[in-house]
């Protein structure tokens, strides 16, 4: 935990929070703060900046906030994520929050077994959780909103321009010889949304609704990888993209 | 399982093999094999092809494989990796393999506890048993070198020339604003050696010892990441940048 994140509700308007739970174990316990220290401390989807410890008690750790400036930028990558075996679902969320994910769309598809949807990682408290985890791990404070979708067919036909915008789409596969910078060269200012398919991959046929709905391919050569290695390499390789394009480079 | 990776002392003459542990395990339950039926075969260090079930028992399943081709390359990046926490550690065998490294040095650091280095987590067979995992992940055959080092110094100094010779350094820290594109810029032919910090980062005494190795600095952003996570993301834009400068780009 690189920064204590805290709900708008849990604070006065003075500033002043007692957080009692695995935040303040890790206070206490690895931090070993006392009263008079400070550390970084973060508003969920609000601002940033350090926090003095007031009082420590065996019962929690009463901080007082002071804001250092706004929330930062949503990230500027969505993703399309089709839903992975529930245990590897369920260390991916704070790994997604700590890379810096605008959005996840997380979708079935011909490949994923249907009873995946039926487990606790797909539930919102399970999954706020776990983003609150990687944000205090990445020190950022944007929540990524998720939402759940049944059917591919009507999330990438009627859906998904709604909730992600004008984004650039590029769809990951192994069978795709062409990197992601290549696929990400036309993309101007837009946001990305990177689509990731199961562990057993995209049918023909998904593939073929994701070319049809302006989803570029790309892959990163011929390993197969587990979606959780796959998810954090790939958006690796968009973050490398962006930043270089940002740059005026390639 | 993608591959099933057995070792060359598993092998009759024949090319017949039978496997009794995990593997036939994954075999029966989840590819639910039968006699007659194929699946990809390798031999840890050695070629890869296809194998035809011969029998399948409560005991075990009995193959006999075909080798198409020569072991593959050996990946072009060795990893420098201060030890994580062992639970991350843990996690991070298999996906090491899955992404592809040539070597990895695990090295002790400032900000690493030394009660890491005495768990079964670093126990050459624990190891190998997690990398065989990765490599049959990815359909690959080449296990990765491992070694452990206590002290970071007598690393630098004086083996990792004779371990990685020749290899162009790359030291990651989030304190770094070059991206990884920029840091393999004049690297050439040379292999690539990345070393990642510990989860408190490196101390600027470390930085500066790898500095003066020649391990020139290369940064992914100010979030900061969980060992395994950062492993990941970095590799991955390794990857991306040797693929782009082997295609003649940037």
């Amino acid at each position: 935990m690189n920064l204590v994140l805290v709900e708008a509700g849990e604070m006065g308007a003075d500033g002043v929070v007692e957080v009692r739970d695995g935040r303040a174990e890790h206070l206490r316990r690895v931090l070993r703060v006392g009263p008079g220290h400070r550390v970084r401390m973060g508003i969920v989807d609000g601002g940033a900046g350090t926090a003095e410890v007031v009082a420590v008690s065996a019962d929690g750790v009463v901080l007082r906030f002071e804001c250092a400036g706004p929330h930062p930028p949503r990230p500027p990558v969505d993703l399309l994520l089709a839903m992975p075996r529930p245990k590897v679902m369920k260390r991916l969320w704070a790994q997604l929050a700590a890379m810096g994910v605008g959005r996840v769309l997380v979708t079935n598809a011909e490949k994923v077994e249907r009873m995946y949807f039926d487990t606790h990682v797909l539930d919102p408290g399970f999954i706020r959780e776990r983003l609150i985890e990687g944000l205090q791990q990445a020190c950022d404070t944007r929540m990524p909103l998720v939402t759940v979708h049944r059917r591919l067919k009507v999330l990438v036909e009627d859906e998904v321009e709604g909730l992600c915008p004008g984004t650039c789409r590029v769809a990951a596969d192994p069978s795709f010889a062409r990197p992601v910078t290549a696929a990400l060269a036309g993309r101007g200012d837009r946001r990305v949304l990177l689509a990731v398919g199961p562990e057993g991959g995209w049918t023909p046929y998904e593939l073929d609704l994701l070319a049809r709905h302006g989803f570029g391919g790309a892959g990163m050569g011929t390993r197969i990888l587990r979606a959780d290695t796959a998810c954090i390499a790939l958006l690796a390789q968009v973050q490398a993209a962006l930043k270089e394009a940002g740059a005026g480079g390639s």
